[in-house]
């Protein structure tokens, strides 16, 4: 890197934990003077260098340690490559919309979902959804969850909400183990401010920002909730394309495999 | 009408059943010459006058026969009041996405969907469904469901798929029982063409086209599909949110009101 | 019931709590020396007094003193009169499943359901499902839930189970927000023995028993599951159908209202 | 066979087919005279030969020709040592419900399901489902399937209904696409008989009987449904256990396989 005239930055305690020869710097500073930020790791190190290029101009170029990573753009085999196509301007980047949360006093972002939870002992999650201001459903449930495309295969999908292409701009809001027959979730616009207010046979509810807790939010709290397009960009390298990815990642089986007449009893012994 | 300097169309044997006085024209010149299409009757004559509207400058006022049309905006006895408000430029109109599709050599087009399904005793939907020319997954099913926004509380809806604001841009993918364990849908970008291979092993599938069946189609013929934002547009009078029209039409029950600690056995005798 | 020659028991806490004229005796004598206990509350109430009732020949008349109570058979006003039914021995007994769960040294007695279910901030429920001491499946969810039919419509039904009747001899294994494609239950045989393992990368887990946390489980921890036929019997007065109940109480619409063609948008406004 | 003092009885038509030694007979007398009955096919034979079974004492051994037979217990080179093993009584035969079915003046069986399906263009299928002669819920749907336990693995799972032990007494009633948020079916008791009631406002709907068309049924008619337990009988070898059989044939994936935290899009090119 020093041989091609960059310098290269790194958050002084990650520095440390790496043992490697950095610039060591604030979080603020790797975001503002960045060209790159290369998040070495697996998913949740990648939603959080996300976070750190939020509102800078770097992309983050997501390299994968891990053997599920499903964010990342490279493994570690094809990094040094990878470097070398992004030196030669063969990269594209694509935006990654953000959701911005107010809880009381915190403001919070998150780039997969914000999710209020349940907690064991403290009762259901009983939130009421406004849309634009008006009422549109209430639940009760485990848990309401707000997910941008990026999410939508994360906590969204394995509380029963579609996949979604992340050239969509929409925000996707799915309960999680809902009290009532009615189950389905809602795409809305990202034109349209969400919020979640705890009625008041709700529990204390956790909030969970990108699968982690962030806070807690009692009866009669509201989460207010807005989602900003391009909040953070990341590198492409074209290698793959999203069908192999999702094929590949969520373990799609073809059901055509699998034609009804062939389909019977699984209980055989 | 006439006192209001203003002349009024309709298809000819519509004319004679409804026995009204309106000049006679065919379908072609009322979508052309109109200023404001009438939709009177259920929803299949609002989605009807919809592809009267396409291509042409008039929106569509629909009017409510039955008791359950949900895309009308007005019942008959609002019919006077409406058209008082259209007079004073009182309202709004808002763009409808349409989908066309190429089966062989019928070209069609859908405001809520265009499904393939299958017809009893010829076998399963066998459906390779390919996004941008991609593979994305294939569904062996009782049909695979195409929906814009506007049919995504109709046939996609029954399939489980989510409701979606007529706001987003964006096409659903749904498979009605599909025999594997990945049920899912998918929502895709309004600018990635759709196609659908019908698979060797597949049936002959009946080419649903919002709810009325087109056409047949056989193993090995694709059905492409392209979404086209803004194809019709309706009449909006702002007297009611599509809120409290998605509670009241879906009849969403509020889950709040039934908190855990009340759910028991519903098997009491 | 003086006047009847009966005696009316009540445990000393809540006596003092009703304030009202009964012989103060501990739990277990309660359940031993009682021909019927009458429950008044919720349904929370009612699963106490099943569990109280369990191993103990006197059936639990349920009364009613909320608006949503689903496994009471009388409300309060209804109470006299069903006192006479049963001192004219017109009331028949139904058995109800309970199950038997060791975790660690505890032994718990469900009538609804045992739940696995995930604490915010200590990870996910990782775990596995074994039946008749065979692996079946593994779950990485926010819950998994062991239900009797008496529980199917609890939080079973809020993870997606379906309701089953209570003269159904099985049990539902569900779970609530699986983080995979595969996101089915399975109905098992009474006969068959269930285990849930929490795997070496589950969080802690809160065991929930009707609904309330009796104690955590470690990963590594086995909770070893029996269903018991007729564990207790609740009092049945034949003035209502389980089929009426269940269509209040899960409030079921029938979709044969809502014809397809009748299906179109909500979002009209 | 001869060698062993076993006589082969063959259906006619089917002798001539596979152009082997066989003493034809017809299915009548197959059925009655067999101590045996070797299913040679896919899973459609496995279940005609246990139609052809019912009422016989004969077990049914199903001996898979394709790649996916889920209903047979040995292929083709496995055949010699099941034959030897029957012959050691080496095996156990198992139970399979049987659904006795009443359409106008035909009187049909099932070992899988029998299914209300709708025909496209001619309307949706609109049921009414009585249990025990009463009212449980109707659906307008895209048909409602009634299924064994054996068929839980079917046309009931697709539809989205649970798994479900051969072990279990009971029935699955599950809606395919019903037009309404409410989407589930439900386990009753085999002591209860069902019927499907076509409401004035359905279509005419084909009668699927294990996955083939049996006939038709219009608005008015009434379908009556009676489980029968031990309806027919299969060969178990031993060789694999169900939950093996349920893995594999499902594909099931473990999901503890994918931690929530590993969750990030698939969406990534």
């Amino acid at each position: 890197a020093a041989a091609n005239g960059k310098e290269i930055l790194g958050i002084g305690a990650e520095i440390k934990r790496l043992n490697c020869a950095a610039t060591s710097v604030t979080s603020q500073e790797l975001g503002r003077r960045s060209d790159l930020i290369v998040s070495l790791g697996g998913d949740g190190t990648m939603l959080r260098a996300m976070r750190l290029a939020d509102g800078n101009r770097a992309p983050v170029l997501g390299v994968n340690l891990g053997k599920l990573g499903f964010l990342a753009e490279v493994d570690v085999p094809g990094l040094p490559e990878a470097l070398s196509a992004i030196d030669r301007k063969e990269f594209t980047v694509e935006p990654r919309m953000a959701i911005d949360a107010t809880v009381g006093t915190s403001e919070l972002t998150a780039f997969n979902d914000v999710a209020a939870v349940r907690v064991p002992g403290e009762g259901s999650a009983v939130v009421e959804v406004r849309v634009a201001g008006q009422l549109f459903v209430s639940y009760a449930a485990d848990a309401v969850i707000v997910a941008t495309p990026t999410g939508s295969t994360a906590y969204s999908f394995s509380a029963g909400g579609p996949i979604m292409s992340p050239s969509v701009e929409a925000l996707l809001v799915t309960p999680a183990a809902p009290h009532s027959a009615y189950n389905r979730g809602v795409v809305l616009s990202v034109a349209d401010p969400v919020a979640l207010e705890l009625l008041p046979s709700s529990g204390r509810l956790a909030i969970e920002v990108d699968g982690r807790v962030s806070c807690y939010a009692d009866p009669g709290q509201t989460i207010e909730l807005r989602s900003r397009p391009g909040g953070a960009s990341v590198v492409r390298l074209g290698r793959t394309t999203f069908y192999q990815r999702a094929r590949r990642k969520l373990r799609i089986t073809d059901s055509a495999e699998i034609p009804l007449s062939m389909i019977g009893s699984v209980w055989d012994d």
